[in-house]
Parts: C-alpha cells; sequence; structure tokens
C-alpha cells in the first residue's frame, strides 16, 4: 500500500480482515510523533458515506466520537446577519466535523492493530516497476527496493504511483485546476468557548468568493478561505499583509472580530490549489504478474465542495472488498470490477462538487435558494421517503454517486409534472367556479 | 529548444532569422546518420497551412520537391471497387504526401545551414528547473547540465518538459487515448512502378477499422492500418501472425495481393497507439527570470486522421515569431500572447481530427456521404469563395480552426434557409401553375 493516509489506513483494514499481510508506505513522517502540516487540512465533514464505511469494520463509533455534528449551514451576511438552514427536513441529520489529522491517526493506530499490517514511514516512492511490482524508495537511510504481488495506491491528488502509470499506452488521466486558491485562517476559543454556534458549518457566501468554518473539538474553528487566483479580490490583488487584512476586514467583518492573530495566519499558511484529476483505468496487469490499483484521490481527485472526498475514497474501499469477496481474492479480476463500478460515480461526484462551488459562494444567499429549500424540505415532509432533496442523497445515504443524479432529473420531472397537473385542477375548478 | 523534430528544427529557423543563438537537444540520434525507426511514420500529409509556415521562411519549394500531390482519396470497397472523390471542386487542390524522417532532415539542415543555430543529439532531458532554466540531460558521455533563458520544447506527444511542468500548481493537462492501435504495413513498387494510384490518398474503409496507404517518392506506398485495441477485428483478438494474416486477407484483399512482406511488417513493426494531448498554460515565467514555452505536439498533440498534426505545429511556429515581432522580442508576453491566441484553434482541430476518423472509417463509404460531397462541390462551383467546406478551409487555407468551425456553422445556416427559400418559390410557382 502506498500512501498511509485516510484510505490507505483503512484499506489496510479492510485488507488485513481478509487476512492479507500488508505494509504501508508513507513519504511523510510518522503523524502520531510529528506535529500536522500548517494550513493544509480543510477539516473534513464525515457523512453516512464514511461512516458507513467505518463502520462495516468497526470503526464508526471510534471516529465520531472526535467529530462534531452539524446538521446544517450558518450564513454569515456582509452585514453580520446570521440565518440557518438545516440540512434535512427538521435538521435531523447531520454531517461531522473532524481534523484530517486526527482521523489519520485514529485509521493508522486501528491499521496497525490488526494482524500482518506494518508501516513504513519517510518512504517516498522514485520508482515503479508495473510488471513485477517493483518498488524505489528513497529514505532518510538512502534507497530502498521492494516488491509486492499487488500494489495499491493511495497516495492522493499528486500521486507517485499514477505519474508513472502515465506512461503507459492507453493510460487517460487529466488534471485540471480551478481558478481558486485556498488560505487556511482560525478563530480560537473565547474564554474556553466556541466563538461562533458549533453545531453548522458556518460560511461566508460572497459571490466570487466564500469563507467555510468547521468547528473543532477544542473549541476553536478552522476557517478555509477560498478566494480567486487572479483578478478583483484575488491573493494576486490583495498579496500584502496590510491589503489582505483590509479587503478582509471590509468583507468579513464578523469574523474578523473572532480572529486575533489573522497576520500570523496571512503570514505562515500556504495558498493551497485545488485541482480535479480523471485518470483511466485505475489498475494495471503486469506482463510478470504484478497488479498495480490506484485508490481514494490517486484515482480520483475532487475539489471539496461538496464534503465528500474522503467519504467518496472509503466507499472505494468497501467496493474494492466487495469484489474481492465476489472474485474469491482474485486481485486482478477484483480491480478490473471495482474500476468498472466505481469510476462513473467518481466522474459524478467530480462534477457536483464542481457545481456546489457555485452554490456555497454565490446561490446560498439569494432568496430563491432558500425558498427552493424550503419548498423541498416541504416535500421531503409531505412525502418522506419519496421526495429526498440531492444534498440529502448525497450526504446522508450511500446511494451511489451517479443514481444520485438520474434519480434527482426524474423527481424533478415529476415535480413539475405534478405541479403542471396541481395548476391544471385548480384551472378547471376555477372555470366550472365562474360558469356557476 | 528541446526536440530537434519537425517543428523543433522550423522553430529554430524562425528564431535564427530573428538573430538567436539556438541549441537544439534532441534524445534521439543524429537523424542524417540513423536510419528511421521502423513502423512509427505515419506519412505526413503536407498542406497549406505548413506550406505557407515554409513559404514564409522560403522552405516550401525545397520541401515540396520531395513531396507527392493527392488531390483527392481513393476507396477500396471490400470487394476491390475503386472510388476517387477529389479534396476539392475539380480536383485543383491537392494534399501532399511526404515522409516524415525526409521533411526531419530537411528542415535539420535548413536550421543547421543558419548562423548561430547548433545541434546535440543523444541528450535526454532529466532535469528542469522551471524559474532559472537549469536542464539536465543524460547523454551517452555522462549527464551533462545546461541553462537557457528561453527554454522552449517540441519535444512531441511525451513531452519530457510537459511532464515537469505539470508539477505546477495552475497546470491543467490531460492525455486521452482512443481505443484504436495502428500498424504500418508497405505496398512496395512493382517492376519499378507503383502498385495503386500515386495521385491519391488510399482509403480502405471498414466500418469500426480501417487502413490508409499514402505515396512515396520510391514507388512504394507506407501504409496505416487502423484497428481496434479489443474486440472483434481488434489487434488484442487477431494476435498471430496466421490469425492476422486470415482476417487482413479477407477485409483487405485487393491491398493484400500487393503486401509480398505482409508477414514481415506484422512481425517488426510494434502497435503504435494514438493519443490526444491538452495542456493549459503553453508557457511559464519562472521566478528567477527563465521563461519556458510548449510548440507543437508538447503543447496540443492530436490524432493523425485530419492530416494536420504537423501543419499545425507549423502554424505554432509562425504565430510566436508574430508574437515577437508585435512585443519587440520580449519572451515573456510574447509566449503568453502566443498561447492565447493558439489555444482555441489546438482545441478546435483536436476535435475535429477525432470527428474525420469516423468519418474516414465509416462515413466515406456511404451513398449519402458521397452524395454530400457532389453538392458541396456544385455549391463551390456556384459560389466561388462563397461556399466553403470544411475540408477545403481545413487544408487549402490557413483560416484558422476555431474560425472555421463558426463559419461552416453560419454557411449551414445560410443553405438551409436558402433552400427552404427555394422550396417556398418552387411552392407559391406550382400553386400559381395550378390556378391557371
Amino acid at each position: 500500500m502506498v500512501g498511509a493516509g485516510l484510505v490507505g489506513c483503512l484499506t489496510a483494514c479492510y485488507l488485513a480482515r481478509r487476512k492479507y499481510e500488508v505494509t504501508l508506505y508513507e513519504r511523510r513522517p510518522d503523524p502520531r510523533e510529528a506535529a500536522p502540516e500548517r494550513g493544509r487540512s480543510i477539516n473534513l465533514a464525515i457523512s453516512e458515506r464514511g461512516i458507513d464505511a467505518l463502520r462495516r469494520i468497526g470503526l464508526d463509533e471510534t471516529v465520531l466520537k472526535v467529530a462534531l455534528p452539524m446538521p446544517g449551514r450558518m450564513m454569515h451576511a456582509p452585514d453580520g446577519t446570521l440565518s440557518f438552514q438545516p440540512y434535512s427536513a427538521g435538521g435531523r441529520r447531520a454531517i461531522n466535523s473532524i481534523s484530517r489529522s486526527e482521523l489519520n491517526r485514529t485509521l493508522l493506530d486501528a491499521a496497525l492493530g490488526m494482524p500482518g499490517v506494518r508501516a513504513l514511514f519517510e518512504h517516498r516512492l522514485t520508482g515503479l516497476d508495473v510488471d513485477s511490482g517493483r518498488m524505489d524508495f528513497d529514505t532518510p537511510g538512502g534507497p530502498v527496493i521492494r516488491a509486492a504481488p499487488v500494489v495499491l495506491a493511495a497516495d492522493g491528488a499528486y500521486s507517485a504511483v499514477r505519474g508513472r502509470l502515465r506512461f503507459l499506452p492507453g493510460f487517460d488521466v487529466s488534471q485540471e485546476y480551478l481558478d481558486y486558491g485556498y488560505k487556511e485562517l482560525t478563530i480560537p476559543a473565547r474564554d474556553g468557548r466556541f466563538a461562533l454556534d458549533p453545531g453548522a458549518l458556518h460560511i461566508w457566501p460572497r459571490g466570487k468568493a466564500m469563507m467555510v468554518a468547521l468547528p473543532n473539538p477544542d473549541r476553536s474553528f478552522t476557517c478555509t478561505l477560498f478566494w480567486p487566483e487572479s483578478g478583483p479580490g484575488s491573493f494576486a490583488e490583495l498579496d500584502t499583509a496590510r491589503r489582505f487584512e483590509e479587503f478582509f476586514a471590509a468583507n468579513y467583518a464578523d469574523a474578523r472580530a473572532l480572529m486575533p492573530d489573522l497576520a500570523g495566519d496571512y503570514a505562515h499558511n500556504p495558498v493551497g490549489h485545488l485541482v480535479t484529476v480523471r485518470a483511466r483505468p485505475w489498475h494495471v496487469h503486469g506482463t510478470a504478474g504484478a497488479v498495480v490499483g490506484l485508490l481514494g484521490d490517486a484515482a480520483h481527485a475532487i475539489v471539496p465542495f461538496y464534503g465528500q472526498g474522503a467519504n467518496c475514497g472509503f466507499e472505494d474501499c468497501v467496493e474494492l472488498d466487495r469484489c474481492l469477496e465476489e472474485t474469491g481474492d482474485d486481485f486482478p479480476r477484483a480491480l478490473a470490477m471495482y474500476g468498472a463500478r466505481r469510476k462513473e460515480h467518481a466522474d459524478t461526484i467530480a462534477e457536483l462538487a464542481l457545481e456546489n462551488f457555485v452554490e456555497m459562494r454565490d446561490k446560498v444567499a439569494s432568496p430563491s435558494f432558500l425558498l427552493r429549500k424550503r419548498v423541498e424540505h416541504g416535500l421531503e415532509r409531505l412525502l418522506p421517503g419519496v421526495y429526498v432533496s440531492r444534498y440529502e442523497l448525497v450526504s446522508f445515504s450511500t446511494v451511489p454517486y451517479a443514481e444520485i443524479r438520474r434519480r434527482i432529473s426524474r423527481q424533478r420531472g415529476a415535480v413539475v409534472a405534478g405541479a403542471l397537473g396541481a395548476l391544471a385542477v385548480v384551472a378547471v375548478a376555477a372555470r366550472a367556479l365562474r360558469r356557476r
């Protein structure tokens, strides 16, 4: 397993349960000993898909214990006005804020607690022979050569393994950046308390830009500012501490008041980038019998605006496990089946995540959007289990992503037909009344 | 200049004319000393765009001297029936068959004949520092380090330079393979004569597959067989010499009779792959003042079905030269301007080339296609300079590719409107006649 991040560790758990010996090779130092990288977290929102994957291996309770439920979004208008939108009818369901490093440590502990799993840190993959499964690593102790009949890669959006596969004929791959960067900021606890309502994902929608904030167990909030890379109100334009702070204070006044160390965050936290990666196929069967597979961001990195990156990656683990079960642990066949089943769903959530960025930064603040949400929640109450919004299906079900797109399209057709039918009934009734 | 292929050499000519010192670094051995790679040629068809680029630097006559004009396509039906379609009304215009290696040697000689140009062969790029312009090469004499304030890359579809740029945030790149492979076959001269009409590009359209043949000055034909990678009638299915030959003889009987060494070609010529590469941006301005730019296939590799790969690459050289002129030789600004102008045209020809594969292997054999071509040529004669077919605009003009797409769309609208108008006139006239 190349990569001991979220998906690598969870895959190791699933494989260990199938009695495989698993070695995790990780480029970074042991996260249990090192401090997390500053400003690179983007807090995660674990929702039903991720929880389902954790539940199947008995880890859901351990993880949810250190998570904070967010049953809705809290919008911050430029004048500081707050408005809350539940994610589900009645706000009964919640997505769960958790720090990436916390979750990673939990999953790593779980993996290493299972028989046959070990982890080697500070192993950076520099070479891979797809045919034989030979891997070359750079380590602090010098170069290391390893080999494995099955090489699985969950080494992230900038996957070194995928970087090797791209030289194979027939391997399609694309990387596409959004013209937006992000910067992490912090709202610390105030007098030991949360400075904002911890029961919500906070959003500052600002048209072409936005900020979000997710609560942490230490009662701070991790904020992520999404700004254009260039043009008005961009990181390129606001490129000094003073310009940045002035613009920020003018547009995010209520948050600014809660950020005593804004200058420090600006100076120390890098501007991150947002990339969508698509690849095909997700596995290669080498001529000398080895097989290489991709999971998680290495196969399908997406932008974070639907809170589904880790959830989607965890679904990969479940599907691979299912395919191994169905093929009697025939890895080449299982990986081919896993890729064939998962690809369209990964492509769909990639699109939905890009679309949701527009919704979050722009539409959530509009009256027509708020009205639509109220109508949707009304329909959900009137037709429980029949009418379900896209957000709910993505976040609170395990219906495959591509199915959701088809279902929502049918549902919209039915609602329009129903509305027209209702209108017709009203019109006929009105005419009948008039004739009297 | 990384890459001394077609576009690299022509760019060197243009830069030398602007008084720059140019070093060409080429991975391969000197083509003037080595034999061309077997089975990798795909003969080129040079048409107006390429000729225009050569003409501007005085190389058109030298190149066309070793090329053979093809004024139309010759279709070979499965039963051996031939039918000729001129590419332009009256067959007045021709695309020109030339071997890639021949053209490459001609352009290399031209470049090295200009003051300030030199070439270093067997220099494989292994590293590039975008900021400083430092390049690392592997050579037979060991590693070599060079630096240049301007690094231009015309190192092909699998560009090593582009491979470095992909690590930069904001660099979008995709590679997309067609599910088709190709294999080169040969029809040798018969008793010192061409075995087929040398005044045509020969096509064997076979629905999901096809073969083309282009004439060579030595009176042989270079054939390229395009077959699916897998499924019925694919390279994967027909994977022994016997299966291959039987299937080939059954479906390409007239060509089979002209190929005495089919077995040898099958055994020695590899199956090639067809990739479309898109990238953005095409240049990077390093922090330490260096600038890196991409040209030709390195920026926009396309499939060969419109015969435009080299022609499009040559247009890059002209545009870069124009941008240098307009900016007073300010390389960073010129490269930015060149990329901004060329990108949509490269994207358009990539799409047209993919679409034309379907036309060549499938539609060219259909009666409705033949009728459409006759109507088009009729309109071209009736409305000279007003109605021009897409093929003509692509092959026999220098109208930018994206303009062609817009113009054809307007033209189709006008033809439909005209046809409806004509129909209305006829209908009115018929009614008037009936009333009498």
